[in-house]
């Protein structure tokens, strides 16, 4: 039909089409599985662990310690955390280990977006992080009312939550039977961060009234 | 080539395979659809409503009390529960809502295996409903530990896990901000359940060593 057609480098344009479509297909495969929501759990206690090589800087030497460096459900949740490269929301009833928080502290100094929303009658306990993530410039909002703002959320670059029954204190991570979801389906972290938002806007000192009278009323 | 093949009835057949096929398609998506993992997230506070409707025998009267009868995250919450049918694991730190005491007696009484892990400290509280589910003819299990056993979970039918920072209590669920997952994927089911197990075999009071020293230890 066509003559001269055996002249034309066809079965190059055929190998050439052939290899495309596989590199398209690995690309897609490759989205496909960056794209597949991470799920995952932890559960509490956690053996004590040392995390300077999560929390050091980087080219620090070795810690020293006594302490297993090995993997730990607490060392999951730091890598999770430090993850963050844009925003960290935290909606905690209890903040007081001092690992966390100088994970915390990391992601702020590294330039990431904290908002830490905690409760007001948890947050001046001994040992509390609160004070500290404050004086380090983080934001800190919190209720003044007679329910507890029980959450112990965390929402990682606004795509990643992270959720559970686990407070984040060293009693919590070492001696009790906790459980803490890694979640990045939508139904989940869409819905969270938009409670984040409504509690953030609400407690935001601007138009909150703070009443003294919040004793009486418990 | 097979003479007379006009003769028989292809386009029939042709028809009907079409038809079969369209059918299983249907089939397919509708299995699919079913299957389709459900994920619900409520928030507490939950405004107070009469939930007589939801516990109430098939048939009673309507009841007469002033409580709104709407929905609410508690009337979801127990919805969910009363969906069991075969099993309902409970691992619940704190369980005093007279409520959903009255929901787990339901499923208990309808012939649902109910199995309840609950925390040494907190199951003697006031208003604890744990005394009344054992006189029932419940199974409790309850440990002598240090540590808390601080899961709020609930897994029906082996496939629905509801889990979040909710404790069973009428504080936590009319004055506390809590959050409830309702999950079906069974990444997070299935470690929930073997978590459950775990910690059922542990408790197991034919094997279970109790201290007296707890309160010495904290």
């Amino acid at each position: 039909m066509w003559p001269g057609l055996e002249a034309l480098p066809w079965r190059w344009a055929g190998g050439a089409a052939l290899g495309l479509g596989l590199a398209l297909a690995l690309l897609v495969r490759g989205w496909r599985r960056r794209r597949a929501p991470r799920r995952e759990v932890l559960f509490f206690p956690s053996p004590v662990t040392c995390p300077a090589a999560l929390l050091g800087e980087p080219g620090s030497a070795p810690c020293p310690c006594p302490l297993p460096h090995g993997d730990s459900p607490l060392a999951r949740l730091l890598r999770r955390l430090l993850s963050a490269r844009r925003s960290l929301e935290l909606c905690l009833f209890a903040f007081s280990s001092p690992q966390l928080g100088r994970a915390v502290q990391l992601l702020h100094r590294r330039g990431v977006r904290v908002r830490l929303v905690t409760d007001s009658d948890y947050m001046a306990l001994p040992g509390s992080q609160i004070g500290r993530l404050r004086q380090a410039g983080i934001q800190v909002r919190h209720d003044q009312e007679s329910g507890y703002m029980h959450h112990k959320f965390a929402i990682v670059d606004k795509k990643m939550l992270i959720t559970g029954s686990l407070n984040w204190t060293t009693q919590a991570i070492q001696n009790n039977r906790e459980n803490v979801l890694i979640v990045e389906d939508a139904e989940y972290v869409e819905p969270f961060l938009a409670e984040f938002e409504r509690i953030w806007e609400e407690y935001n000192p601007a138009n909150y009234t703070f009443f003294p009278t919040k004793k009486e009323q418990k």
